[in-house]
């Protein structure tokens, strides 16, 4: 199952607080936080799936962005991420399933 | 040169307003605004180097947090990115240097 884990850094502008709370929740569930609005989720298909149907009921097209970014298999050695003022470090294995 | 380009998805917190001002500004230099604290760049091996440095000049690691995500070759097809609420569209060529 871990072999197809990938893993997604989560990014959103919310419009409205309630909307904010909302998929800040959300994201709890999937992933670890990493900065204001800024997530980091190791997903299977499944769950990266379901991720993207949870935030898109959430948010309002019209006032919300959410990106998410594939940043590659999650069990690779080096991520390509650099981390200035405080250290990456990659989710070694699935989020607990809340 | 524009084969070596590669995309990378900047995030920041800054924890004080006159640093985020300095950040948001270099930002605005090497690439494209995406969200509140989010950048798009299209980077050569060395302008990715020179906005590390200009960034690290800047912040304030006990206060300050950067993630600079490498995601991919500038002109592959397909960059890794699902975008909710309004399209992504990838930096087609590079940015005009300021």
């Amino acid at each position: 199952m871990a072999g197809n884990e990938r893993l997604y850094i989560v990014t959103y502008d919310i419009g409205d607080q309630k909307r904010w709370r909302r998929v800040f929740k959300v994201m709890e569930a999937y992933g670890r936080w990493l900065q204001f609005s800024v997530f980091q989720c190791r997903l299977t298909p499944r769950r990266r799936a379901a991720l993207g149907a949870r935030l898109d009921g959430i948010i309002k097209p019209s006032e919300d962005h959410v990106l998410i970014i594939d940043i590659g298999p999650a069990d690779a050695v080096d991520p390509r991420v650099e981390s200035l003022g405080r250290p990456f470090e990659s989710i070694k294995r699935e989020a607990v399933v809340v």
